[in-house]
């Protein structure tokens, strides 16, 4: 098992992109203080259709204030050129191109197949390459679609082995409605493997249905060091309301460290920046070290 | 890892402990929703003070129903060989005796060490023999302590061993204030194994800081095949104001199913029992599929 996990802060992003567009000001004030946490990579905005993702469109206004933050690798997601270009010219080092192995899923969210979104990875990545950044492929859904139902791993395979022969950096598997669990990640990261070769492959969980952090420890006992959070859980998920968002950053940094393993975040500050994100969006969050606390440790 | 978990229902006892009494009509209730899961093992009351535990000063009225329900095994906790004898009185066929594995805790908990907790155990396992019944020793704290802080493994071993030569026919380690996780569930399940030969050992863990679906999962890695939990996730922890109680059963349940791991619960019924536990206490409960539903299946 890996000793160190490396945690990527998603707050910014995944966590505020269903919220209520906030003042840029509250998202440099929650930026300061994940910044504190420690955490050496965060991914910071989208480049999207603002009118779609009203509370990324001020991408290019957040990225102008990144320098703000030395030794931090900023990333943005992007779900086509257009965006990928949009994000190079606002000056980020590295972007995730989101892929969705689902049709469904893919056509609602960016209006393609999954073939189709599959094909644009070899620009994408040449557009990243080309300006000197880094460039990621997040497959989303990779375990279940909401409209589709279980995804067929071979779909995710297929896609990785596309992005790998593209040039990708890094890969990413992402439980985009939080509905996986030990066993399926498990299964999915054997497959990947043999297909990946030495690219870095991280995933991405929801706690949605309990077991974000479960998938999150399985992840990491199959080899996986790089791994997804948001401060607090901020983040839901637009298909089932009411429930949690992503695996909160403090309850992972408790679990993993209790666990022996080592995270660039600390554990205080983390909880620290969780409240901060409350603050910000104006509602509680579901984050369990929020609520409980950290343990005594006399 | 083992290729099918029993499941003992604990809403009844653990869950509904710190919460206001609710009339025995709808315990009966909630009983026969839990019964509906197809669950085989409920933990029913517990035969402890009822100046100190109201919401269990009807265990004997409650066990007075139980035959209704045939097909389940009811277990009640006790504390005392006083319990066990109130247990047996009241026609119990399973007993679970608590040991707290730190001092601070069982002393707040019972008033006596947690030495002279486990001299206890031989009288209580006669007691229970003696009836026709059969005895298990729960560890409780072992892990955490909310006093002493961690709970060194020893003394959990020094309980198991004990417990063992007692003649128990059950053992069962509990991380009574949801602090645990995977990494040292499974070290502290390998320190066991040598010393417990055959007896059955199950595991009992509370969400409080999100870790105990994961905790969960790590022990069935480990080999151990017996779970407690809660619908509904029905149960706080009296030291942790706010915070979640027992891992929730129909979380539970989605999680091993959906990892290939066969329970005898069904997870539409536990959801509706979830629902009746909520009703019962009338709050909501933490339980994340009572929030979120199951997933799409097509």
């Amino acid at each position: 098992m890996t000793p160190h996990v490396t945690i990527r802060e998603v707050a910014l992003r995944d966590g505020l992109q269903i919220e209520a567009p906030i003042p840029l000001s509250d998202k440099l004030k929650l930026l300061a203080a994940i910044a504190a946490t420690g955490v050496r990579e965060v991914e910071a905005c989208a480049f999207v259709s603002a009118s779609k993702v009203p509370s990324m469109a001020d991408a290019a206004e957040l990225a102008a204030e990144l320098h703000r933050f030395p030794g931090i690798e900023f990333s943005a997601l992007v779900a086509s050129p257009n965006g990928a270009k949009r994000a190079m010219a606002a000056g980020l080092g590295a972007i995730e191109y989101v892929v969705a192995a689902s049709d469904a899923f893919s056509h609602a969210n960016v209006g393609r197949s999954s073939a189709e979104a599959t094909t644009l990875i070899s620009d994408i990545v040449t557009i990243a390459h080309d300006a000197g950044a880094t460039a990621e492929v997040i497959i989303a859904t990779a375990w279940d679609c909401p409209f589709d139902g279980p995804t067929p791993p071979r779909r995710v395979l297929d896609i990785a082995a596309a992005a790998c022969e593209g040039g990708v950096d890094r890969l990413s598997i992402a439980d985009t409605i939080g509905t996986t669990t030990p066993g399926r990640v498990v299964s999915l990261i054997a497959a990947l493997r043999p297909l990946i070769g030495t690219t870095a492959l991280g995933a991405h969980f929801h706690n949605t249905r309990g077991a974000g952090l479960a998938s999150a420890y399985a992840a990491v006992t199959a080899g996986v060091s790089r791994l997804d959070s948001s401060v607090g859980g901020l983040g839901g998920c637009p298909f089932a309301p009411g429930a949690t968002g992503n695996i909160a950053t403090e309850d992972l940094v408790y679990l993993l460290t209790d666990s022996g393993i080592d995270v660039d975040v600390d554990l205080d500050a983390a909880i620290g920046a969780a409240n901060v994100a409350r603050s910000a969006v104006g509602h509680d969050l579901p984050g369990a070290l929020l609520h409980a606390g950290d343990r005594k440790r006399t």
